[in-house]
């Protein structure tokens, strides 16, 4: 029913089912994981009026779980991608998967999906930014650190008239910076 | 051998194969993209030695095909999500699908992908700002994009004995670059 995607690695189709309604996938070497793309295979759609919680668990330092809402997917959102870097310091939220303790690897973590009334969905405050809709202010960022970046480059710019001679120096045209 | 997924929709598993070795999915309503997930579906590997390039296409105002190239997948990194909104006023880059006329509506763009040897995958710039799977976080995305921007700029780089006489061009000195 469910597929889960890590960015740069190959798709999993196949997650574990804790109880007639969760789902887990494993996400191995969890610190060096981005993004998390979480979809429905499209072959059996949710029960009418029914959607998944997708949560995202890690170990803390004490091996404990900690459960984090990512978000949702829906019939009418089949598919969602999730930021998880940056969310392995936050603080974990209520969440369905409680009495099933799953082992605890340190460097595995998951993702569970949780099929739930939409109602109750609508209910569940997902933690900020897991949304990569949040990348869009990101690109924004980056463009104003190359702005600054130029404009700070360009204090040290000379002209060849004013080089002091150094042969092995390497310089690099101005024109450069800017086209790039 | 991929798939292809629209974050908010439902996953294609069946691209139309346009040559031996090129790919095409249809992305309909493409002006409601942001992000994109292209991956190897696991069951077919790249021939050694091989890889893909993965395109955009979408069709200009005078419905013209535009071809963009966003990245790469490959047997090592078999899953990649690109952010496509912001890349629809950009330029055309060279492309492999040229001799084949996709038939281009106004409002479906696709994704192309076309195996070709790795090393020619290597000497191929993708558009700036299309990854989102390599990005770590601020710091370490700016790094990576700094990383390459000082790679790109000294492949610039000019000594003072290798400059052609021209006392008015701005010159940065290559250490400055990569001190910051």
């Amino acid at each position: 029913m469910f597929g889960c995607l890590v960015a740069g690695r190959l798709v999993q189709a196949a997650p574990q089912q804790v109880a007639e309604d969760k789902f887990v996938f494993d996400l191995p070497d969890y610190e060096n994981i981005n993004h998390v793309v979480v979809f429905m295979l499209g072959t059996i759609p949710f029960p009418e009026g029914m959607g998944g919680s997708v949560y995202f668990c890690y170990p803390d330092q004490s091996g404990m779980a900690v459960w984090q809402l990512l978000g949702f997917v829906t019939n009418e959102k089949p598919s969602a991608i999730f930021k998880i870097s940056g969310l392995k310091s936050g603080k974990g939220s209520q969440h369905p998967f409680g009495a099933m303790n799953l082992p605890q690897t340190p460097t595995v973590a998951q993702i569970g999906i949780s099929v739930e009334l939409l109602e109750n969905l609508a209910q569940q405050t997902p933690v900020a930014n897991a949304a990569v809709s949040s990348v869009d202010s990101f690109t924004e960022f980056t463009q104003k650190m190359l702005d600054n970046f130029y404009n700070f480059a360009s204090s040290f710019a000379v002209t060849q008239a004013q080089m002091t001679p150094n042969p092995s120096e390497a310089f690099i045209p101005a024109n450069v910076v800017l086209k790039w």
